[in-house]
């Protein structure tokens, strides 16, 4: 991984100064460099080498990061990382220059590697990507969303660079057959649980210990699946308060709170995570043909933290 | 081209209805298809088969269409190929995804190519023409800006793509050396007579005819060549009026006639064809190489037409 963050590092410079500016203040700020790891552990855990897997995990993370800067504008975000979003401080042309960039360099680092198929993987992914965001941004404030559409639209947005992460790591080392479809279904799943993780965590979690970040999802109306299972077991009692806060948008301050007790108080914050739990098993079960090894093994641990922060 | 054509069509479909619906507004409102046409006729003029470079065209106006529909977020425009932009019907965040999906697509396309030096041109291509871009944001109000230092902007915001698109049709006909170094710097030199012919043309080129987009460059404020030589000829006397309405971006509807009259006055706007039609005759001697044929005649038309709108 040190080998990625040096590439990383090295890749996003350019002789515009701002580009290099604006990219340092996201990725330095951190992450937890999840998908790059997805990456070269997929690769390992199949049993190949890892020259291209390191090449392939800095694109990955660079499409990530061109998502969150896209994502930032798309969502009017304030903050990201923990710290002010760079469209607030560069403003949105740049933002959206500069995802453009480390998208475009993201390509220059697969062509590096001499492996169309995981060009494929990835560009597949991207365009996945993008439909899975437009699809959110057109129904996001959606009460009757049903639970299948929910899935669909984070599968695309989310579990989709999951998965083409693994499947790209298993790809690069010259893997095919039943390990990279099993690595491709682990990083779907893996995915999967991980944002549904996330969605609860914004409500508090199972431990109801406010994150830092808690409320943005409820802030910015958005129907995840926690408030949209707290609507369907409320239906005929509180309807008003969601039309209100959600379909119109007119929120006080003491919304929040009383949204995260109907979740709560619902079981319906408790169902999203046993739902995260049963795709975290999906992930760990789809790695039973690959060997077993200290890398499937951190593939397994991922995905038990990618559910136990919210836990 | 009506393969070309039909190519388009197809994959800018998607199962979410917003996408087709704000690409086709686009792609339907036509354009000259020039870059797609120079990929095409780049691989016949070189003597290539033209399977993949149908598919590169089609891939080269992917990746400029998605430039378009970001562009006109970072400029604010109004209007895009005399139709509202796209972004004042659907927003801003539809046209930052559906740019992404659109980018992502073309990868697609050049996937399916199997030719990965393509992939490694447009994609080094996509990278120049982003940072252009940003180089552009911010020094665009830039009075002082060098000649030198403008047509560096152009060539990476503008040219970069032409000069892929060359590059890359003779690439996926298997076409290499003389031939493909030719074809490149063919490109590169016709997207900046291009460019500068646009430049002209915006204060109503030699036959000072307004066009429907006459003015929009003055109104943004962008530093292009007519503005910054003509600023360097009134240098002393007219001080005040650039700084005023370029520096400050403080304009009344007076202003353009008196910028276009000091332009014109000056010879700036000649001396900017001037150099455009220097550049297309430096695309015509580069394509020496290719043995003649009506493909190359064509390539050679391009360039007398692409200064000849202006003159």
């Amino acid at each position: 991984m040190a080998r990625v963050d040096a590439l990383i590092l090295d890749r996003m410079q350019s002789d515009v100064p701002v580009i290099p500016k604006l990219a340092e203040h996201l990725i330095a700020a951190g992450g937890k460099r999840l998908r790059p790891l997805i990456t070269v552990a997929a690769a390992r855990a199949a049993g190949g080498a890892v020259d291209n897997a390191v090449k392939l995990a800095a694109a990955v993370e660079f499409i990530h990061t061109a998502t969150l800067l896209h994502d930032d504008i798309v969502d009017a975000s304030d903050l990201r990382r923990g710290k002010v979003a760079a469209h607030l401080i560069w403003g949105a042309p740049s933002s959206v220059l500069v995802g453009d960039f480390l998208f475009a360099r993201a390509f220059e680092l697969m062509v590096e590697t001499d492996r169309i198929e995981a060009l494929g993987i990835l560009s597949r992914a991207s365009a996945v990507i993008a439909e899975g965001e437009v699809l959110q941004l057109t129904r996001s404030h959606d009460l009757n969303l049903e639970q299948d559409t929910y899935l669909q639209i984070i599968a695309a947005k989310t579990a989709e660079l999951f998965a083409a992460a693994a499947e790209a790591g298993a790809v690069g080392a010259d893997i095919g057959g039943a390990a990279r479809q099993g690595l491709r279904d682990y990083g779907m799943n893996l995915g999967l649980a991980f944002q549904l993780a996330d969605d609860a965590l914004d409500y508090g979690g199972a431990s109801e210990v406010l994150g830092k970040n808690a409320g943005d999802d409820f802030n910015e109306g958005k129907a995840t699946l926690p408030l949209l299972l707290a609507v369907q077991r409320t239906k005929g009692r509180e309807d008003a308060f969601w039309e209100r806060t959600i379909t119109k948008g007119e929120r006080d301050e003491a919304d929040f709170a009383r949204a995260r007790e109907l979740i709560v108080g619902t079981g319906a914050l408790s169902a999203t995570i046993d739902t995260a739990y049963d795709y975290a098993d999906k992930a760990k079960a789809a790695l039973s043909s690959l060997p077993e090894s200290e890398w499937r093994e951190a593939l397994e641990k991922l995905a038990d933290f990618a559910v136990s922060r919210a836990a």
